[in-house]
């Protein structure tokens, strides 16, 4: 990568492990990929050497109006110079509560926090204070945060963390029945995500008949539902992501794009539940900060009045159909899956499954056009983009796509 | 309260489950204490009716250089306008993560996260990671936050959240000795606080032979020793609050001061423990955000470069030896406990505990006169308390005092 970035990273390798963590890290991508950046505005990033980007990672989920978002932005300026972090929570705090009951089908009630792992944790346990009950079902290979009973990785973690838990396999109605019959009398939650968008492998919108059976089952057995939007929240529908399918979870965990990259997640549940919320603690030393709410409640007046979600299909549908063609005119077996403002992108080998070796090859090539493309995590839309810049990104997807044709006839 | 707080509440009650949750609740707390705050500046709190309170509390922690500090909230503001949360960190993270290296004597690198809870629950992952091992030593009564496996109240946790844990004393040798035993060979780390600061029982500084034997057993163990910060973390040194003593720990947990209320906190190790930090897998949303990094980096170098430290002793000294004098005057048995930038204040019954009756009366009296003081939770002192503000303090507790005599009368 370039000069700055490199010493950046020589730098970053003697004072933080592995040079970077998590989720932000870009040590498993490809070589060309900068690790720091120095400017983010609208749709676009500059690395810290000054390289500008057409950023389709959108901060993995935050960025949803644009960087920088000037109306976003100084809500949050306005309310850090009146009170923020402090003793005791601002009005903001219930008007943001509010709203969200306002906006979101099945809230009755909201509590704010910090990660969508915070989100995530309380309704874990909000599902086990409300039911009584122990175990929890999870779909395999979803991603729900990072702490011991969640994180990906085993490192650091015992195996009594995820005790209680089963797991079954997205939009499949077998291994639920399955998994359910396993809880027994025991069933406290079902946690679903909105759609399957796990890593690597093709994403799956969900199946109605699927989703509405989980809906029964919780029904049945006096169980929570609980849809985990921190990824795809408000960027399916301007309710719950099953919204548009008839269904409404018990709980609802939020994060990322709520307040536009501002530092907040939630979690909003029915009045079933609601008893329950009060009875867990879980707290934390920023969660009651009033600036974040305030741009949070912009950004929800954004979600509401704005044509953000069409914008984001919009510029979603012209990327697909525009690479749909490259691909076809390349002879090259591009996958796209997922909603279409949302999209994981691979490059097939012969069996159907992701070719790794040309997915990284296709990212590094757009990298090197200034476009940011991941290889194998899904993507995200965002307002701020046009139909100028999806033009860009193909433009630089024609290149890329010749390139890696290339490659893909000297492997065969 | 006034009549905008009860407004509030009532509004609150409908959305937000137990009208309030965690921390900042004040459920708990006598019925004259303010739920809602409009305005934060320096060492006071406006409410939202606009009454203004002199903040013993200092957001539970955060509020280190006074709140709304020009210099740390310009910080965080210029680097929101250039980049904050994004698709990779900036340039910033680097300089932070050198920094806390630079000033924190056994720190050889950093990772950062959001909430304090965070930073104990990698810390409880790096030091299995590190160690291979399973079983983890706390003091019984610490708070180390509120997940799963540590929050202070069972309602929504399994007994497996917290399998392989072993609880000892705070300052009790044998105890310690006798939790290692149980941990046989298979003892990762002891969890200590900088010294015993939980709520409603007196506050106890380190006995050193304790501390020392600490640092022993983990040397004898091969296991690490954790300091959670998070509380108390540079206001006891401007390096690690076992430092006075000659002790150094393997990792330790920062939070809540560390940006002076900008969401920011941190995970920070020794080399001994790097690669095993470098394997787990731990990551947030909002974790690699610039801004608050900028806004900790400010706040760092005020840390090592100002006097906040001797202010805030000498302001905490003043409070301590006023009150002892008041107290004394009006024959009340005022307990102050911990170091006095960080007291508890509690009134003892006949057995020498904390009356909490007398005590809630105490705070309830100081919160009518603009005093904002905790029944049952340390307290901070703040670099922007004056000792004009001590003597406001100190009038409001004469009065106060007087007023809980009688009812101290009345109850004999």
């Amino acid at each position: 990568m370039g000069l700055i970035d490199d010493e950046l990273k020589t730098r970053a390798a003697r004072v933080i492990p592995g040079t970077m963590y998590g989720h932000q890290s870009v040590g498993k991508l490809p070589g060309n990929f900068p690790q720091f950046f120095k400017t983010a505005k609208g749709a676009y990033l500059w690395d810290e050497d000054g390289k500008k980007y057409l950023d389709f990672m959108c901060g993995y989920g935050p960025n949803l109006f644009g960087y920088a978002n000037e109306e976003i932005d100084a809500a949050y300026i306005a309310q850090l110079k009146r009170i923020d972090t402090a003793t005791g929570p601002s009005s903001v705090m219930v008007e943001l509560a509010e709203q969200f009951v306002e906006q979101v089908g099945h809230a009755d009630w909201a509590m704010f926090c910090k990660n969508g792992t915070d989100a995530t944790s309380m309704a874990l346990m909000v599902s086990r204070a409300c039911t009584g009950k122990k175990k929890v079902l999870f779909a395999k290979g979803a991603y729900h945060g990072s702490a011991p009973w969640c994180t990906p990785m085993p490192a650091g973690t015992v195996p009594d963390d995820r005790s209680h838990f089963i797991y079954y396999t997205y939009n499949d109605i077998e291994s639920l029945e399955s998994a359910v019959t396993e809880a027994a009398d025991d069933l406290a939650g079902i946690f679903a995500s909105p759609f399957k968008h796990d890593v690597i492998v093709d994403q799956e919108l969900p199946d109605p008949t699927y989703a509405h059976r989980v809906r029964e089952i919780c029904d049945e057995k006096d169980a929570l539902l609980i849809i985990d939007e921190v990824r795809a929240g408000f960027r399916i529908a301007r309710d719950c992501s099953w919204s548009p399918l008839g269904l409404q979870p018990d709980l609802s965990c939020w994060g990322k794009s709520i307040a536009n990259g501002h530092p907040i997640s939630a979690l909003l549940g029915s009045n079933k539940a609601k008893e329950a919320a009060g009875k867990i603690y879980a707290t934390g030393s920023f969660w009651f900060s009033a600036a974040p709410m305030a741009a949070a409640l912009t950004t929800l007046k954004l979600i509401a009045d704005s044509d953000y979600l069409e914008q984001t299909i919009s510029v979603g549908e012209q990327l697909r159909t525009g690479l749909t063609d490259l691909a076809q005119r390349h002879n090259m077996p591009l996958r796209q899956t997922g909603p279409s403002q949302m999209p994981l992108i691979t490059i097939s080998d012969s069996q159907g499954k992701a070719d790794m070796d040309l997915g990284y090859a296709f990212s590094s090539e757009m990298m090197a056009r200034g476009v940011y493309f991941h290889p194998w995590h899904n993507m995200f839309m965002n307002a701020a983009m046009t139909d100028t810049d999806i033009d860009f990104a193909l433009e630089a997807a024609d290149a890329a796509l010749s390139a890696v044709k290339e490659i893909a006839t000297s492997k065969e």
